[in-house]
C-alpha cells in the first residue's frame, strides 16, 4: 500500500526536529523507505563549534541515471506556540490545511517525495534502469556545517555519481509550481573595521574620527551598484546590516567603528572577485588611514542550472499536473543547491512558501497532494528511459 | 606665617580625592582657611543616581566688590600607579616638579590661591571693603551634577552676589599665564535613531535599512559645516562618536540604528537653535522614513566673558609677574565656568596643562610659586579701590 502524502506529512510534522534535533524525523523516514527496498544509511557529522548533525541517505536501483531527491527534516523554532491556531507539533488538519511547524518547509515537501516514490516503485520495478535517492540532512536551517556539504562528501567518497537533482524546498510563490528555482546567487559577507585615532570632542583635530571615514565609503559603496543585473539574474547587491562603535561616551571620538555587510552577487562575480572589487573601492572612498575587511568564511557561490532537456522534463511534470508552465527563477536567498551544484545540475521545486518560518505555517492538503503528484510525473519521465 | 604653596600643594596631592571621595581635602582646606579668618560652610549634595558629594564655601570681609575663587579638589584616578615615576598621592617632588595626581588639575592652582590670599590678608585687612570667597567643589571631574551648579543655588538662596570669579583650571598651554581662558564653546549632545524594517538581505525590497538612510544623513550633516567661527570662537563643531546596530546576523537587514553625537558649538548659536538646525538638516536629508533625536538632558551653555577692566586688571597682573600678556582664548572643553557664568563675570586662569590626567602629572615649583604672585597681584589690584 503506497504511502499517503498527507498521513506522512502529518507524522513529520509530530517529530519536533527543530535544528539540530534529529527529533525522530528520520527514524520515520528509515521506517518508511526500507520496506520500499530502499537501503538507508544514517550518517553523523561533528565540528567543532556546532552541534553534531544526523543526516539520511537512501538508495534504490542501479547504474545510470542517477536522481537524487534531497530536502532537510530540521524545521526552525515555532516561536510563541500559544499564537498557533493549532500545536505546531501536532499535525491538525483544519478547513483543509495541514497546520504545524515545518508543513511547507519542507516536510511537506519530504512527504510528497517519498509518497511519490512509494507510488512510482509500486507500478515499476527500477532495478538497473537507474537509481534514485534521497539525500537528507538535520542542518539546512542552522549552521550548514554538518549537513548536505558533509554528506555530499560522504557519497562521493563511496563512488556515488548524481545525474540530477530536485530540491524540495517551497519555492512556488502564489500557486503550486508557478516558480523553478534553476540558480540562486551567491552570498559573501564581511566586517569592515575602520580604525581611527581616539581623542577628546572639544580637540577633534588631535583626533581621527573613524565614524567620518566610515560615512564616506558607505555613501562611496551606495552610490555604486554592483551591477545592473545577468541574463539569468537581478542585480546583485550589498547591504549593510550593523554598524557598531560601542562606545559609551558622548565626549570621546572612538578608536575603531565596525560595519558589517553581507553581498548577495549574481553570475557577474565570483568570491574572489568581488572581495578585490569591494576593497578597491574603499580604497578609493578611503585613500588615507587604516581600515580592513574582515572577510566572513562562510561563503556561498552562485549557481545556475541552464536551461536543457532536464528544466524541460521538470517543466512538463508540472504543466501535466497543474496545467501552468514554471517561470524559471534566480531570485531569494541561498538553500542547500549551493552545495549540490557541485555534485549534479540542480532545480528547486516544492510547494507555496508565503507561510514558512512563520506562526500557521500551513500547506492545504489539496497542495500536497497535487505536489506528490508533480514528483511522481518526474520520476516516471526520468526513468522512462 | 603665610601659607607655603609647595607644602600646602603637597598636603592637597596626599589626599585621595578621586571623585566623588572628598579624601580629606575639604578637611585640609577647612582647617587652613579658617585661621585665616574665613567663615567656612561645607554642604553636601545629593541627587539620585549619582554619589554624594562634598563641597566647600569660605568666604571673608565683607560687601562689594566680592571676588570668588572657585576650583575643585577632587581628582581623576591616577591609572596604572606603578607607570609614575613616583607614587601619585605622595606628593614627592624630584627635580623641582611636585608629583601627583591633581598636581596640575587643580590642587595647584588651589595651593596657589590659598597661599595668595593667605599672604595678601597677612598685609591687609579686607574688613568693609570688599569680600574675597572660595567656591570649592568636589565634583568636576565627575557628573558635576552636585557640585558647583548646586552650590551657587546655595549661595544665592542665600543672598549672596559675586562680582567676578577666578577659575583656577589648568589654562597656560606653554607657559604660565600665556592664555587667559574668556570663553568656552558649549556642548550639547543627542541620540539619532534611525528606524526602518527589518527584513531577509536577500529580498532588500521588502525590507528598509536604517543604515542606508543613516549614511546618508551622515554624509549631508559632516558636508555642511554649523559655522565659520565667530570674532570671539572657533568654528563649531559637530563629532558622532559612536554608531550601533547590534545586530549579529549577517543575513537580516535591521530594524533600527542608533547614532550618538555631541556638539561643541560657538555664540552663534543657542542650545534651542541648534537642536531646530540639526533636526531641520535631518530631515532634508532624510525626507522619508522615520528618524528621531533623543537629546541629552546635559547641555552646557557656552559663556563668553567681554573684554573690559576685568579681564585688563587680570591681564597686568599676569604682565607684571611673567612679562607677559595672556592671549584671550574660548578653545577647548568645557568647565565650571558654564555654571558661574550666570552668577558672575568668570575668566580662567592657571597653571600650564600638558600633563593633566595623565602619568607623571606634575608642576614646576617654580611655576606654582609665580601662580601664586599672580593669584596675589590680582587680589590686591582688585582690593585697591
Amino acid at each position: 500500500m503506497p504511502v499517503d502524502p498527507l498521513a506522512f506529512a502529518r507524522d513529520l510534522v509530530r517529530c519536533r526536529s527543530v535544528t539540530p534535533a534529529e527529533g525522530g524525523a528520520l527514524d520515520l523516514l528509515a521506517r518508511t523507505l526500507a520496506p520500499l527496498g530502499f537501503a538507508v544509511h544514517r550518517v553523523t557529522f561533528s565540528a567543532p563549534g556546532t552541534p553534531d548533525v544526523e543526516n539520511l541517505f537512501a538508495t534504490i536501483g542501479e547504474g545510470r541515471p542517477h536522481l537524487v531527491f534531497a530536502g532537510h527534516t530540521d524545521v526552525v523554532p515555532p516561536g510563541d506556540a500559544a499564537a498557533w491556531s493549532a500545536p505546531p507539533f501536532a499535525g491538525e488538519v483544519i478547513d483543509g490545511r495541514l497546520i504545524g511547524r515545518g508543513a511547507v518547509d519542507m516536510k511537506g515537501g519530504i512527504a510528497a517525495m517519498v509518497a511519490a516514490a512509494s507510488a512510482f516503485l509500486a507500478a515499476r520495478d527500477l532495478k538497473s534502469g537507474g537509481t534514485l535517492s534521497f539525500l537528507i540532512t538535520g542542518d539546512e536551517e542552522g549552521p550548514a556545517v554538518n549537513g548536505t556539504r558533509k554528506l555530499l562528501d560522504w557519497t562521493r567518497e563511496r563512488g556515488v555519481v548524481f545525474d540530477h537533482c530536485v530540491l524540495g524546498e517551497p519555492t512556488s510563490v502564489a500557486e503550486l509550481g508557478d516558480t523553478l528555482k534553476v540558480g540562486r546567487r551567491g552570498s559573501l559577507s564581511g566586517t569592515l573595521v575602520v580604525e581611527g585615532t581616539q581623542g577628546h570632542v572639544a580637540y577633534p583635530h588631535r583626533a581621527d574620527n573613524p565614524i567620518r571615514r566610515l560615512a564616506r565609503i558607505l555613501s562611496h559603496l551606495y552610490a555604486r551598484p554592483l551591477d545592473g543585473g545577468t541574463a539569468q539574474f537581478q542585480p546583485s547587491n550589498l547591504e549593510f546590516v550593523s554598524v557598531d562603535t560601542g562606545n559609551p561616551a558622548f565626549n570621546v571620538i572612538p578608536a575603531k567603528v565596525e560595519a558589517r555587510f553581507n553581498i548577495r552577487f549574481n553570475d557577474r562575480w565570483t568570491p574572489a572577485s568581488l572581495r578585490a572589487h569591494i576593497e578597491a573601492e574603499i580604497g578609493v572612498a578611503a585613500p588615507v588611514g587604516r581600515w580592513r575587511v574582515d572577510w566572513d568564511p562562510t561563503v556561498s557561490e552562485c549557481f545556475l542550472t541552464p536551461s536543457g532537456p532536464f528544466t524541460q522534463l521538470v517543466s512538463d511534470a508540472v504543466f501535466e499536473v497543474t496545467g501552468r508552465r514554471p517561470e524559471p527563477s534566480t531570485g531569494g536567498g541561498t538553500s542547500d543547491a549551493r552545495f549540490i551544484k557541485s555534485a549534479c545540475p540542480v532545480v528547486e521545486l516544492g510547494l507555496v512558501g508565503t507561510t514558512m518560518h512563520q506562526i500557521d505555517e500551513a500547506v492545504p492538503v489539496a497542495e500536497l497532494e497535487a505536489l506528490t503528484a508533480i514528483y511522481r510525473r518526474i520520476l516516471e519521465r526520468y526513468f522512462a528511459g
